[in-house]
């Protein structure tokens, strides 16, 4: 187990385009899901040079997780991936239904006080997470989480993806991220008026 | 009654800041409040030339009011301002406790089904609502509402307040306002680490 070794949990797109752009740039990745022998993160595996696995294979595999499971199925997924003390998680995941928007990371945070939660990248489209240059102009990516050096490290994993420095928005502690969430609706309303899934927020003085 | 008369519904910062800047474009202005004495709204008066009346006053007073009262007593306010029907209500407030973020507009819509309501201005701080010129770069302006008319008449303000056509963005429909007020956490989090008021998204693609 390296520092270079990240587990991504979920076999969605945005599991997929977040583990195939940390081989891209670098990691040695595995993919958890419920059956290692997941069709889907298989072939991801077989494309890539990723490994495919269970939750608790990614969870085992190094110190940085990314959790790109639905956020309403996350806690779950979590208490199935094994040891989580003193790891960090990228949570990039949101909880939207047509009713409301639920908070995904200050609970999971809660629910696992020595995981360190940092939410991250749930505000854009899974392309732009990982190729933040296909937009021609400067936007901004923001981070909420209580432990500076998790954020650190995952500040330089956005850093590899191409977020410049002087676009990643820390926010603060880890109650901030349910702000983060609750922009999702007018993410939804944007691209409905759009048409289109490249775009992002860029905050302006 | 002429198109140039507005009325704006309450007297805190948020309605002060709004019914000054309406006056200096050239708008006659009503500022309601429970009491026509309200020694805020007759100071304000005497100062910018407007009047101030009861709420019910501002709201016969002209086809374009403004919701500029706290996003949890807008109802009740309506309800205290006479015949609505036909009139458009441009809603600025928002709804916002540290539990939660509540719907207005479309709550406000339901109940008077004959008033126009359209969503704006509630994303920015009172000073970059009426003077978007403050900020150095472009930056954007949600729209919301389900009447094209009365959209078009709140956009004429917004353009007279110096938001330039291609920064407004109309999102559509009523049922869209939710989604803009559910981004005041957000807002109040990005307040918080620059320390200023004076920002605004930019929808950059």
């Amino acid at each position: 187990m390296t520092d270079l070794n990240v587990g991504v949990l979920g076999t969605g797109m945005v599991g997929e385009a977040i583990a195939t752009r940390l081989v891209e740039v670098g990691y040695d990745v595995v993919m958890g899901s419920r059956d290692a022998a997941n069709p889907k993160a298989v072939a991801w595996a077989e494309r890539t040079g990723g490994r495919a696995g269970t939750f608790a294979d990614a969870a085992a595999h190094g110190p940085l997780l990314f959790n790109a499971t639905p956020g309403g199925a996350s806690l779950d997924v979590l208490r199935a991936a094994g040891d989580l003390a003193g790891k960090v998680l990228a949570d990039i995941s949101n909880d939207l239904t047509s009713a409301a928007v639920k908070p995904v990371a200050a609970g999971l945070q809660a629910a696992f006080p020595e995981l360190k939660v940092v939410k991250t990248l749930n505000t854009v489209n899974c392309e732009i997470m990982v190729r933040p240059d296909l937009l021609s102009q400067p936007h901004t990516m923001f981070v909420a989480g209580d432990d500076t050096d998790a954020k650190a490290l995952v500040k330089g994993v956005l850093a590899k993806f191409g977020w410049p420095e002087r676009d990643v928005l820390d926010l603060g502690g880890i109650d901030k991220a349910f702000a983060m969430e609750q922009y999702l609706p007018l993410w939804l309303a944007l691209w409905g008026v759009k048409g289109d899934l490249r775009f992002n927020l860029s905050v302006v003085s």
